[in-house]
C-alpha cells in the first residue's frame, strides 16, 4: 500500500502528547478553524471552523425547535442604566464589558455596553410582552455574539467576542421553570455526548461558582488531556429575582397578579476548543462524524506511470452516491497521495476513502478510520452502507477512549492535602466530600487552584467527612483545575 | 358560512389605502414582527419576524453554497485605523459609525469602530490567506448584523443595527470578478422574484450611486404602493482597489505576483420591510407562501351547541399530514372563529383551512386564500395536494398583483420639469434618457427629489434627448424617489 511509503505524518507539528497547549494552537492555524485578529482576544473563524459550528448550531437548533422554543434577535447594545438594573448580574460582567460612547461625531450622553449576555434586555422585552398566564411559557433562544473583554486569551476557548446560544424562558410557576432547567441541560448532555462524543460529568454549581444573579446553576464538565475540566454548558434557574428586577408580572387563572420564573441556558463556542482537544492526536485534529465539516476524503489512488485504470469513473461514482448521504470530498488536486492522507488526517476528516486501479479491478474500495487509523474494504457498490457503519464505529470509538481517559483521571480524595498533592502529579478530576461551608470552598481553591466543577447528580446521597473542616459532608463534589 | 357572520376584518387597523406609513408600522407591531428597543433606531425582532428571516436566510444560503461559497464569522469590532485604509470607503462610512472607546474600566489606546460593513476585516485576512493561484477563488459569505448610526429609522427598513448577509470574493482576473458580480445579483433577483414574489428591476448604479470604493455598483430596484423604490440587494465590483488598498496579491500559474480582484454583495432585512410593504392590505399582512413562518393555519369550527361531530380527529389528522410538507399551526384556543379569522389574516398567513362538523360529514375541508379570501373545497384526503396548489396560488397571486401595480406606475417622461410634474402626482418608477453627466444628475435630484435608481439591463441600447441638457442620452434611466 501506499501508505507504507509515505512520509512521516506532518512533521512540523508539535505532538499533542509533549505540548497539549501549542499543538492546540497549531492544529487550529495551520488545519484552518481560525486565525488571529488584529485585536487582542478576538478571533476569525474560517470556512472549516465556520462549518463545525454550523453544524452544531444545526444540531441543536433541531432540538430546541422540538422542545418548542423559538428564536428571536435581540438588539446589541443596552444603556448602561439597564445594565446595572439586576445589582449582582452586573457586578459579575462590570469588568467584562465594552462601551460605545460616540456614534458618528457625536458623544452619547449615555454609555450603551455590548451585550456581554442578555438577561438584562430580553427581561426588558418581556415585560412589554407578558400580561397573561395565555402568554406563558415564553420560550425564546437567539443565537448571536457577546463581547466580555478578556486578558488571557485562547482560540475558542476563551476569545472577548464569541457565538453562542442563549435561551431565555419564563414561566407561571417556579416548578414549571425548573423543569425547563434541567430539560435544556439535558438536551447539552445528550447533544454533546451523543453528537460531539465528548463525555461529561451533569451536577450543580456551587453557591461560589453560580451564574451572576442565578438562582441555581446547572452545567455539564467534561475533562480535558491535560487532566483540567471545562464548562461545557450551562442552565441556570432565576427563580422571580429578574422578575422583579425587571417587573414582570402576568395575570394568572385565578385573577392573581404573579411573577414569572425565568430560567436561562447557553453553549458557545468553546465547545469547538473541547472537541478539538478531546479527540486530536500527534498528527491533527480528529472530528466527530455527526459535526464534521468533511465527513469523508475521497483520495484517487494514481496507478504506475499515471494509467488510470478506471479510478476516474470510480470516484466520480463513490462521489455521487455519498454525497446524498454525506459531506463528501474528491481531493482532485495535483499533490501525491502521501501528502493528502497528511493533509486529510490533520484537518481530521473522520474516514479516508482510496480508490487505485487494483481497487477498481477487485470492485473494492480501501476506507480508513482517522481514530485508530485501522483500514478495511467496501464493495465499490456498498459504500454508502459502509461509510455509515464506519462512521458510526469512529464516533463510538471517540467517546469509549475519550469517557476512558476520564475514568483512568477520576480519582477520589480525603483531604485538601490530598488533593493538592494529586492534582499537581496526577491532574484530572477529584472527587471529595464537602460540608457545604463557602469558607471550606474558598480554602480548597487557594491551597490546591482547583475548584468545585460541580456536585454531580449521581453521586448526590453519599455522605464523608468534608476534605477541608472533617465535618460530615452531605455533599459529593466533582474538583478540578479548569479552564 | 361562519364568515358571513364574523364582524368586520381587524377594525382598529390603519388602511393601507390611506395611510401606508402608519399601517406599516401597525401591522409590525400587531402582527408581532418586531417591537422598539430603548435605543433610538434599533429594534427587537420577535419569532414571528425572525422566522421569517430564518426562511430567507436558509433559502439564500442554500443558494450560496450551491454556487461554491462558504460561511464564516468575522469579528465585531475593528480599529479605526483600518476602516481608515481606504479613502472613498471611509468616507462613506465615518458619519454613521458607533465607536468603543472603553473597556472594563480602561480608555482604549485607540478607538475600536463597530463594523458598518466588513470591507476592511476581510481584505485584511485575504492579504494573509491569498498566496497563490491554487488559493483562488476565494468565496466567502457571512451572516451577521452591522451597525450605522442612522437619524431617521423606521423597522426593518433603517435600522441603525441590522442584519444581512455580506458576501466577499477574490478572483485571478477582472473577467471572473465581474462574472462573479452579475452572479450574485441574478441570485438575488431569482430569489426575490420566486421566493418573495416582489418584482424587481436589475441594472448598474451611476457613479454618484455607488458604493463607497466600488468600481461598479448592480442592484435590483424595486417599487412600493406609495411610488418609491427601495434597493433591494447590491452587488459590487471593486477592480483591484481594494487589493491594492489591503496588498492583497497571488503568484499567478506564470509565475508574476499579480493582484487580486474582489466583489462584494449584500441582502439585508430591509427585504422584509419591502414584503410587508409590497404585499399587504387593508386586513394586515399578506406573507409570500414560500417564506411564511407559518404557511397554513387550521381553524376548527366548533358544531352548534358545542357537538365535535369529529371534527377533533379530522384536524389531527389534517395536522399530521400537512406537518410533514408545510410549516402548518392549528389555532385550538378557545377564541371564536370569526376573531380566529381576523388575527390569522391580520398576521399574513397565506392560506387558512376551516373544518366544522358538516365539512367532515361531506369529507372536505374549506380552503381560503388570503391574498385574494377566494374560497374552495378540498377532500380531507387530499389535503396535501390541494394545500400545494393553493399556496402556488397565492404566490403566483402576488407576484402578478404586484407586477401590475409596477408597471401601472411605471411611465416615461422627457425633461426634468415632466419628472418633477409627475413624481409628484403620479410617483412611480420614471424612465427618462440622460446623458451621463453628473451634473444633470445632480439637478435631477435637486429638482425632483427623485434619483437615478439604476440603469436597468434591459433598457439599455435606446438612445433619446437627456431630460436635463437635451443633449444625446446614450443611457437610458429609472428614476425615483426612494427609501
Amino acid at each position: 500500500m501506499e501508505t507504507q511509503t509515505r512520509p512521516e505524518f506532518v512533521v512540523e507539528l508539535t505532538k499533542k502528547s509533549v505540548d497539549l497547549s501549542r499543538w492546540y494552537t497549531e492544529v487550529i492555524l495551520k488545519g484552518q478553524l481560525a486565525d488571529y485578529w488584529q485585536i487582542h482576544g478576538f478571533q476569525v473563524v474560517r470556512p472549516y471552523g465556520f462549518a463545525l459550528w454550523e453544524n452544531i448550531q444545526a444540531g441543536l437548533d433541531a432540538r430546541f425547535k422540538a422542545t418548542g422554543h423559538k428564536n428571536a434577535q435581540f438588539p446589541l447594545l443596552l444603556p448602561e442604566s439597564l445594565l446595572t438594573k439586576e445589582a449582582e448580574h452586573v457586578e459579575g460582567f462590570a469588568p467584562e464589558v465594552a462601551w460605545v460612547t460616540q456614534a458618528g461625531k457625536e458623544e452619547l450622553n449615555e454609555r450603551l455596553a455590548i451585550r456581554p449576555t442578555s438577561e438584562a434586555i430580553i427581561m426588558t422585552m418581556y415585560s412589554r410582552w407578558i400580561d397573561s398566564w395565555r402568554d406563558l411559557p415564553m420560550l425564546l433562544n437567539q443565537w448571536c455574539s457577546v463581547l466580555r473583554w478578556e486578558k488571557t486569551t485562547r482560540f475558542f476557548l476563551r476569545t472577548s467576542e464569541f457565538m453562542w446560544q442563549e435561551g431565555h424562558t419564563a414561566h407561571r410557576s417556579a416548578e414549571e421553570a425548573r423543569e425547563e432547567t434541567m430539560r435544556m441541560l439535558e438536551i447539552y448532555r445528550d447533544f454533546v455526548e451523543g453528537e460531539l462524543a465528548i463525555p461529561v460529568v451533569p451536577g450543580r454549581k456551587s453557591e461560589a461558582e453560580k451564574f451572576a444573579g442565578a438562582a441555581e446553576t446547572y452545567t455539564i464538565e467534561s475533562l480535558m488531556p491535560d487532566g483540567q475540566a471545562l464548562q461545557s454548558a450551562t442552565s441556570h434557574y432565576f427563580g422571580d429575582r429578574f422578575a422583579k428586577a425587571f417587573n414582570i408580572t402576568f395575570q394568572d387563572m385565578d385573577g392573581v397578579r404573579k411573577h414569572v420564573h425565568t430560567t436561562s441556558w447557553g453553549l458557545s463556542w468553546r465547545i469547538i476548543g473541547a472537541l478539538i482537544m478531546v479527540h486530536g492526536d500527534d498528527a491533527g485534529l480528529i472530528l466527530p462524524p455527526k459535526v464534521a465539516p468533511v465527513q469523508a476524503v475521497i483520495v484517487p489512488i494514481p496507478g504506475r506511470g499515471g494509467e488510470d485504470g478506471g479510478v476516474t469513473e470510480a470516484v466520480n461514482a463513490a462521489e455521487r452516491a455519498l454525497r446524498r448521504q454525506f459531506r463528501v470530498e474528491v481531493d482532485r488536486s495535483d499533490r501525491s497521495p502521501g501528502w493528502k492522507f497528511n493533509e486529510w488526517e490533520m484537518r481530521g476528516v473522520p474516514l479516508r476513502i482510496e480508490i487505485g486501479p487494483r481497487d477498481v479491478r477487485s470492485g473494492q474500495a480501501v476506507l480508513v478510520r482517522r481514530d485508530s487509523r485501522e483500514k478495511s474494504s467496501a464493495p465499490l457498490d456498498g459504500l454508502v452502507a459502509a461509510v455509515e457503519a464506519r462512521l458510526a464505529d469512529v464516533h463510538a470509538g471517540l467517546f469509549a477512549r475519550a469517557r476512558a481517559l476520564r475514568e483512568e483521571r477520576t480519582s477520589s480524595v480525603a483531604t485538601v492535602a490530598e488533593l493538592a498533592a494529586t492534582i499537581r502529579e496526577q491532574p484530572g478530576f477529584k472527587m471529595a466530600s464537602w460540608c457545604g461551608d463557602a469558607a471550606c470552598e474558598q480554602t480548597v481553591k487557594e491551597r490546591t487552584g482547583a475548584t468545585i466543577r460541580c456536585l454531580p447528580f449521581d453521586s448526590q446521597g453519599q455522605t464523608g467527612a468534608c476534605l477541608v473542616c472533617g465535618r460530615p459532608g452531605p455533599h459529593r463534589v466533582l474538583l478540578a483545575r479548569a479552564y
